[in-house]
């Protein structure tokens, strides 16, 4: 598992498109400016699964090649969003002057993005569609994936005409708006022929109808909700425990984090959504319910970093109580942003090679992997090199 | 990675003897002890990886089989030190005296351990050829491993008469004494065609020439240093920062323990073949060295329990400057006793299927791996996975 | 602040009940059992405040002749109870053999507690009355103790009728039940001429009814809300920082516990009033409300134990951001225990000494001290010593 | 303790100069850099002790009438200091071209310190003397405060020159050089009339032939060590288990540090010094001695940021086994630089007020307080309230 910093180049040459619904985001504006910081030769590719030889070997379309857009609902510039991210730590010191003409580039082609509207969601999705349209033809992109990296939604109620294709077809042209935005966006995205990267808990591609879509279209996904911090930690740490035959008592959790998404996750109803995909790993793998209180707090003090506190209470032989703790202190953009990356030109990968619907292989960076119910990172990590290597493969035999 | 209660009974409802170097210390003591309560009913298999699907399938021998005895230096009685590990919080009230029959019974037949003695190595070895010959035939067994459990010895200066078994010999006969007392033992135990299991990090038989005269015999051995705490824990969070591409920056680790294990490793030269075999996993899953210090003190106040922190400071994405905290609060001896117990019966699996010389696939145990440099548990999970399965069909075919 | 063994005796050798609200939940059992272990030598005084020299001085009533009682509505008995905290390893193995006879004794005494009852509150009043007017005439004592540590209640709306005494007897005289359970054992105490200690955060005697009668009759007492764990270290911590100048940003808590007080706590009503005496420290050391969560958690798992985990954030000089985080892993009863006997014997001097109405100076050991506002535990520590002082004196000038 | 912002000038408009040994390390540059930065109202005055009303009582000198130069053996210039403790996190961005032009004066104030020198103690103490001097005439100072804040030395063993005046005066006469560096200093500081405050663990002013000095010219110091970080939390920590009459069974300490002072102690004979002061007030407090390791370890990629793990084991009623765990996260110069000026300014005021010797009430400020053996930081506080209260009404009765 050692480094490499030349990227194997895509196997043709591809020009890649990356749209991110939330561009302006911590997330997406940490993934774009970091994007142009390696390309420019600023930064390293720590933190990108991509650089990995077991990744790389697929044949991923290069990172310098990659063309971003997107949608958002904020009017805070790009160029203005990467300098508050220096200020919270996020950005090195320098970065946004030296990517100063690029930020505005990308940011001239991000687009309104989906509010409370009054227009019906028939529309919406025209609308949309046509952006990411002009964002392919007028870039002379061979591929766009689209990104979500917005904020996290409640929890939505699948209701009839989200159960199949056909039922929300006739929804939407008889003017009703069925969709939650994630969706709707996943929607437009599949509708435009791209592929599309659910990195948060909201409903996106995974509707039954909308996964139907993804079939019919013939199109790659992958989701959902990026394993960034706490998550990833339980997915080492619980196998450890069920290989060794110890047995997990209660497993508590507190997560204080500030910025954008914290203060999203303080309303209640958001923070569902949350702790659903945050709780289900362990479960899965410890093949039992595990008894302990989940936090997600905003404290806004802490910005964009975040602190995460666990406690295991565990039993070993002849009953022995005995305790694991640790505390995580992350930046969640500075961690989001590389897997958001490498997601990009994975899902691009799969879209060139002729995949289709949720890609189970790819569930390592995900808390609620579509398609799949491995939730140990060593066995996510290991489905992952077969995928690789598969597609290195395919590529040679050509 | 479901648990099983029933064991999948030995293939030809096989004899097996455990004879323990170190028979009265903690974890001697506590493994005898645990086995007895598990047998009578008394307590259940938590913490025993031979419990674990994957692992019973290799056929094992079981463990209501199991007969012990054993060499140690103390004349503490079992009982007594089973009383004292009660007060220890480590053995449940009511186990000594619900086992005292079957405790009295197994101390009868510990024989006194190799001390300073003034008599040349080849006539120790004799007696204790002879008294684990006489454990084997007096108890009718089919065969007899041999656990070091005893305390930790400090590095031996490898001399050419233990770098080839003729060396050896030629040594021995010469009346000189060249091998530390584990070795010794494993002498011993190898010219009783008896397989060795080594849990502590001293020498045993992975000298040359030890390895040497296990091939020539044709016995398998397993090695060494148990690995049940915070080096365990290290062996899946490594992994987890590499195949994330995140840089570890440094580690750095503080482990106080009491008790007897302590007090050994306060003597400086015992505590550098602990920390030799603890800091090597990290260098080999992550490619480079790792700054950081590493301190194994002793804290009488503690007993047989063990605190450990590990501060990990890491870097992602950008050069975002993140750390990960550990306290993991155990208790050795119960930590260790299943495992032993596990190894006593994969090694007497080993021996019974004809395998020769170091068990690679037992790697999952052992912080200094004998016969491997995997140290990433998941994968020492799978290759002991392989190895069980392999043993399973082995036992179907014939 | 060296320990002494010697108790200064009573001034007068006086005969001193204490009467516990709760008699046979974790805490009354822990301090009978306790104060009959410490007797019998079968136990020391670590955690009792009154062995220290600067308390001590105060001439409190001997432990060894204190006399126990209490009210409680469970049907398990106190050596039953006993037997449990053995097993919960709050009390040691072997204690409830040895004290057999004498819990027995004093769980003879022990009177049914105050239930949803149809009765008018007037009538159960007379009821408890005489219970505590029994014990004291039963056993010739000087003086009676009334102790609350029964299980929290919610907060309680102050309707008009607890507002005055004569609004209270008007109230109870017309037939009502306006009182909450533990302010109606508050009146009942004081009627019976029982001082009170107020060791839960529940109402007790703090409504303005019974403070009123507290004074009417002449009675001293205490409360509310022992402090014994992770507001301990606030009330140290929080003054560290103010004294350095250091800015607090925010104060995270969590809190797990098992054991009967988890159990009611995980009922969000009784939470709220523990929460709001927990929360109040901090802003009256610091001069600022100090964001951040705090939560209480029940975890059954845990039974007596508790863990908590704090994290502070706060600003240095030029801004630098630093932390603070502990763990506490605490016995909540072993804690509260001595810290009840302490409180009954000091509240009986007050009462011995003439002192009327709520004792300020024992805030030390309150999250709620009533008639003060003081918080920081050095400074309730010299207002205590003082307290302490002043008794010895009036007691040397008699 | 609320905070002001309005420092009480001093009595008469004094002008103080501050003269830094190692003005050009990390807390020396710090604490320029961050006066200059208050006085010109780019920064506050978080972290300073003398912004609290219960200190500025004391009449002290204004912080922006302080004026700055130091003796340095590096040749890194001031200003380039700055810029990399702006890279380390400790100095905000655009501080130090905002202050170009200031540090740029102070750096061409600071004179070459004493190195492993041929000279004789005599003739290098009479250079010294002189910068001071010339330090104060040229810049027309009413008093001239030495602050000691350079790299720690190993433990001097006391010999006869070292114990009284005479002695040293004549070893010194003899063309000798006895003294150690910090110890150098002080003599010249005390030699041209000016105080002396020991932020660090060398012996400067505390060998007995210098404080012999220090009452024979009539000038005040305050010394040792100073108390900012693991040390600071012990000193609030043990006196609550002392006040609550809880046992210590054990506190064990991991200090990680990088930066300079990192480096120093990574050499075992520095960091006796520092392991030595460090140790002392917990037994001072306690009673008794404690057991438990204190490690400090240099990790340099920590930088100037220090991560202290401590663990308490602590023992309550009926034996019950608890603990207590912290982990501490600072930036060391930020925290020591603010009390470096408090004390050069206290200390400056005791010069102006005719106070002598040691100043035990400012051991609030120190692991090793001169002249007192109180380390309880509560009772600390209550020491230098009062003696600011004292100089307060001095001023008053004017």
């Amino acid at each position: 598992m050692t480094e490499t910093n030349t990227p194997v180049p895509g196997p043709e040459g591809a020009r890649v498109g990356v749209w991110f619904v939330g561009a302006r985001g911590s997330v997406g504006a940490t993934a774009i400016a970091g994007a142009l910081a390696v390309r420019a030769g600023l930064a390293g590719e720590t933190g990108m699964v991509s650089r990995l030889p077991e990744v790389a070997v697929a044949g991923l379309p290069e990172l310098a090649g990659l063309q971003f857009g997107g949608h958002d609902v904020s009017d805070v510039s790009l160029p203005k969003r990467v300098e508050a991210l220096v200020d919270a730590g996020v950005v090195p010191h320098g970065l946004p002057a030296a990517l100063a003409t690029e930020l505005a580039r990308v940011d001239a082609r991000i687009r309104p993005g989906v509010t409370g509207s009054e227009r019906p969601q028939r529309e919406i999705a025209a609308a949309l569609t046509a952006d990411l349209r002009a964002f392919r033809e007028d870039n002379g992109l061979d591929r766009v994936v689209v990104v979500d990296v917005s904020s996290t939604e409640p929890p939505v109620r699948v209701t009839p005409e989200l159960l199949t294709l056909d039922g929300l077809e006739q929804a939407l042209d008889a003017g009703e708006s069925p969709l939650p935005a994630s969706s709707l966006y996943a929607y437009a995205a599949l509708r435009a022929d791209c592929s599309v990267v659910a990195f948060t808990p909201s409903p996106g591609p995974r509707l039954p109808a909308l996964a139907e879509l993804a079939e019919t279209v013939g199109l790659p996904w992958a989701g959902s909700d990026g394993k960034t911090g706490e998550t990833l930690l339980k997915t080492v740490l619980a196998p450890m425990f069920a290989m060794r035959a110890l047995k997990v008592r209660s497993w508590s959790s507190m997560n204080l984090l500030g910025g954008g998404d914290g203060r999203t996750l303080a309303d209640p109803a958001n923070a569902v959504s949350k702790t659903a995909t945050k709780g289900q790993g362990l479960e899965a793998i410890l093949g039992h319910r595990v008894d302990g209180p989940l936090h997600i707090d905003y404290v806004p003090d802490l910005g964009d970093w975040k602190t995460a506190w666990d406690m295991v209470s565990f039993e070993g032989f002849l009953g022995a109580r005995m305790s694991l703790q640790f505390t995580w202190t992350g930046c969640d953009s500075a961690l989001a942003a590389p897997l958001v990356l490498d997601l990009a030109r994975l899902v691009a990968r799969a879209h060139q090679a002729g995949r289709v619907g949720p890609q189970a292989a790819l569930g390592f960076f995900f808390k609620d992997p579509a398609g799949s119910d491995v939730h140990a990172l060593s066995e996510q990590w290991e489905a992952l090199r077969t995928w690789c290597a598969e597609l290195a493969e395919a590529e040679e035999r050509r």
